[in-house]
């Protein structure tokens, strides 16, 4: 972990943005060993494992429903245009990983669209990313959802998002995902 | 590490077999790190790294002019069919990667073909990839080349490669890439 002032030169990191439920988070408290609300920088070669095993996931999950190790996000540099990304891969034989629509089995992976949905069991995850210009360094930023995230991303009915007028625009207060207004959508 | 007898279900495991060659071994042994002719077992999770950093490194290059890590191999299942495969990514900022003809700048990644050449700096690597059913491990096993390997795939004049007549079968004593004929080629 290095903090922004070590960086050789001044340039913007690329974030990613994640929105976090689970409907029994308040009574089980999942995500207590998460830092909310603060951007947390991880090496360009880091792993960004998700799962219960505190020995080997970067972000601990507290359930025993939970895989040792449920997934895990890497940070890469597309083949022709250099864009910075990021690839998640399902570590879980136990449940599928559901990108959008998309199912992934033990050991599939994907490349994560600019924004989408992640879903597990009961979990639901927004994650948006914010553009950088490292190639040293990724960051993270939780934020914690009241309610469920289906509805901002029209899920189970699978319906078409429009271009515009759904996604509240991605601010340095990160995103917003409850408080779409009804009209909205 | 598991060794064989451990798993559960008698299954196959996919291996990769790798032919090393660097013009400078026999004077520096760069690749004395390695267990040559003989399969090891990998976690489906682990990443196999290569490099001169041996905290970091599964499999140790020991180079002076390699980077700490200069590439990863990672286990996967395709999506669609679920063959299993592996992903590589170049993971130094001074060299690139090149597989087969394709040039990996830091942080690219491509899925490996079933058979390749693998080249950075004046290092060469023949990768196979036998099939296995297991999704638990994968093994490596690595063999020493005399001569360099650039032939074996034409690589140098980028002549397309016959469906038959060039690549030696490989059985279970790994690929033999510098027992080719002339006339095979």
């Amino acid at each position: 972990m290095t903090s922004l002032e070590e960086l050789e030169t001044e340039e913007t990191v690329t974030c990613l943005h994640i929105t976090l439920y689970h409907p029994r988070q308040e009574e089980k408290q999942i995500f207590r060993n998460l830092n909310f609300l603060k951007r947390e920088q991880l090496r360009a070669d880091e792993v960004a494992k998700f799962g219960r095993d505190t020995n080997i996931c970067h972000y601990n999950l507290m359930d025993s429903r939970v895989s040792r190790v449920q997934f895990a996000l890497q940070f890469f540099r597309q083949l022709n245009n250099s864009e910075l990304g990021f690839e998640i891969k399902n570590m879980s034989k136990r449940s599928k990983l559901i990108v959008d629509n998309l199912e992934l089995d033990y050991l599939n992976k994907v490349d994560l669209p600019h924004k989408c949905l992640i879903r597990f069991g009961d979990y639901q995850l927004l994650i948006q990313r914010q553009e950088g210009e490292s190639v040293d360094y990724f960051e993270t930023r939780f934020e914690l959802a009241q309610d469920s995230l289906l509805q901002e991303r029209h899920l189970p009915l699978m319906q078409p998002i429009p271009e515009s007028g759904i996604s509240p625009s991605l601010n340095s207060q990160g995103v917003k995902p409850i408080e779409i207004d009804e009209n909205d959508v």
